[in-house]
């Protein structure tokens, strides 16, 4: 966490406090655990709306062995409750997840929320839930009908995903031209930084083409796409393995990189406990905590546990909701 | 660089003092300059023979105003010796990089040297001088009919690259379960590790097949290897994004990567300078420092020239060279 985390209410500028939502994600996992540890300190930083019944966190607590908070705001899902199954995958949590997802949701498009955090969910259980999409962003950029860019990172050093929950041998089908130049517009239309750094796809960028072509075509689409925007805001492509390096960060606070674990390595490398999982290019504002559903230490009061991802989470939230865009060097002041 | 770096000459068992061959790399790039700014440091580790020509070195001091030290032992390449052209990637700096690595190897293999040190060559260098391998690992590799085991890191923390300098694409078709087998039983053969941390190569492991198929083939080879070792040598596949973070390496010092980028993120993220590249499974013993010619600040007598990682190279080579095999924890304790 940063020192500069100093706590004081953050307000909207039309002077009422900024409202955040946030959905209940996997119920099965460390969610709730994470919701009824922070709130006394979250209710400090903003108002918030959880989308969960009070039936199922008071489940939760019991089985932790805490009490519900009193001042907690609850938005019911339009699912029925299920019994949590501590670490299991199941039909039912799938389906209360997404459940919770839309209620969250619906409060930040209608503005009673300013925006959104979504709590980890399992893509298994939404898959034998039924529900027709890989993971959140996947879910934001149907029901929106436009990409969203999911950026994970903090303060500093954000990583933008070109492609993200795809095979690996997907990937360079994926590369081509109009899309990398819609994508890189979007972005720069969503997010307000300096410079950005584009990786490459093959080892050393494709050294001149010795190892692979489809370096040249992202040094091409660079190109046009800086044209376009009339500034150099694309260097690149940087070979992935020297791209993060720290003569790298300091030049950079803001990455694009060509596939998951290219991007996410040095994200989670670095700042495991402090990164947080941005949606950029789309309507809503969505934060998440950059960790799963870690099936395996739920409800265990597990001394593993960290809920910092989660508070940074809220906190860039806030500060997100303030702006109209997001700034790749944002700072958390409170 | 470590802080239990004091210095003392180092022996071989027999008594004799230790001697390291170094290939002089790509001339027009920074390895001249590392060479002569490091010998009177190298000097003091271990005795040291270079494959260079006296012709080549006093061209080199004189472009940076350096003398070549009275003490230097030269083994002289079979090639003529071309006209250094800083920062130029040419026909005739490849052959002579060639050449000096093939002089250097040869007196590692004849055991006049215990270990091999090569300097970073162009890759492009070597194709245009019509030099048929892709770097110094596939040449080793093709002359002793063995795959080499490209690895990087320092002590504590090593990364073998299950496929190194391939075009992405080309990866998921090499994940066989008969090489993967192979290399993962070669690599236990050349390393001593206690246990080795296997990435898996879709998003999140393949997160149960939904994110692709490979993942599983990786797991079943995993156990067929451990079943052959008699032990459970080698773990995962865990998601390469969370493979690196710190509670992770506080687990392993050896992993196992599907592919470049995935394996040196980590590395050139974490210790750009002090890393080094090992050649595993090979029978000679042959370390590099991490970095390429940096041909941009080459002849400059830069502020940016880092010795640092030769200077480990050197250091791992000389501690490997008194081992029968590579331990992955290998210490520096002089």
């Amino acid at each position: 966490m940063n020192n500069n985390s100093t706590l004081k209410p953050d307000t909207l500028q039309n002077g009422s406090q900024i409202c955040i939502a946030v959905s209940c994600g996997d119920i099965n996992g460390v969610a709730p655990e994470i919701i009824l540890k922070t709130h006394g300190f979250i209710r400090k930083l903003c108002r918030v709306q959880y989308a969960v019944h009070r039936e199922l966190l008071e489940q939760a607590a019991g089985l932790l062995k805490l009490s519900v908070p009193d001042d907690i705001e609850l938005i019911e899902p339009d699912a029925p409750v299920p019994d949590i199954l501590p670490g299991r995958c199941t039909k039912e949590s799938g389906k209360y997840s997404f459940a919770s997802f839309e209620t969250a949701l619906k409060q930040t498009e209608n503005d009673a929320c300013g925006a959104l955090v979504t709590m980890p969910v399992s893509k298994k259980a939404w898959q034998i839930a039924g529900i027709p999409y890989v993971g959140y962003t996947d879910a934001l950029s149907k029901r929106y009908g436009r990409q969203g860019i999911m950026t994970l990172g903090r303060p500093g050093f954000y990583v933008s995903l070109y492609t993200d929950h795809i095979p690996l041998k997907a990937v360079p089908d994926k590369l081509y031209e109009e899309e990398l130049s819609n994508f890189l517009l979007n972005l720069h239309a969503s997010a307000d930084a300096g410079s950005i750094a584009v990786t490459g796809l093959n080892p050393h960028a494709g050294e001149e083409g010795l190892l692979g072509q489809e370096d040249k075509l992202i040094r091409d689409v660079i190109g046009q796409v800086n044209r376009k925007i009339g500034r150099e805001i694309y260097r690149g492509p940087f070979p992935g393995d020297s791209a993060f390096t720290p003569a790298m960060r300091r030049r950079f606070s803001h990455y694009v990189a060509m596939y998951h674990d290219q991007g996410l390595i040095p994200v989670k490398t670095l700042f495991f406990e402090e990164a947080v999982n941005i949606s950029l290019n789309l309507p809503v504002k969505r934060v998440s905590p950059d960790h799963g559903t870690a099936f395996d230490i739920a409800y265990c009061n597990s001394p593993h546990l960290s809920c910092t991802s989660y508070i940074e989470a809220v906190k860039t939230a806030v500060r997100w909701a303030r702006r109209e865009i997001f700034m790749s060097d944002i700072t958390h002041n409170f």
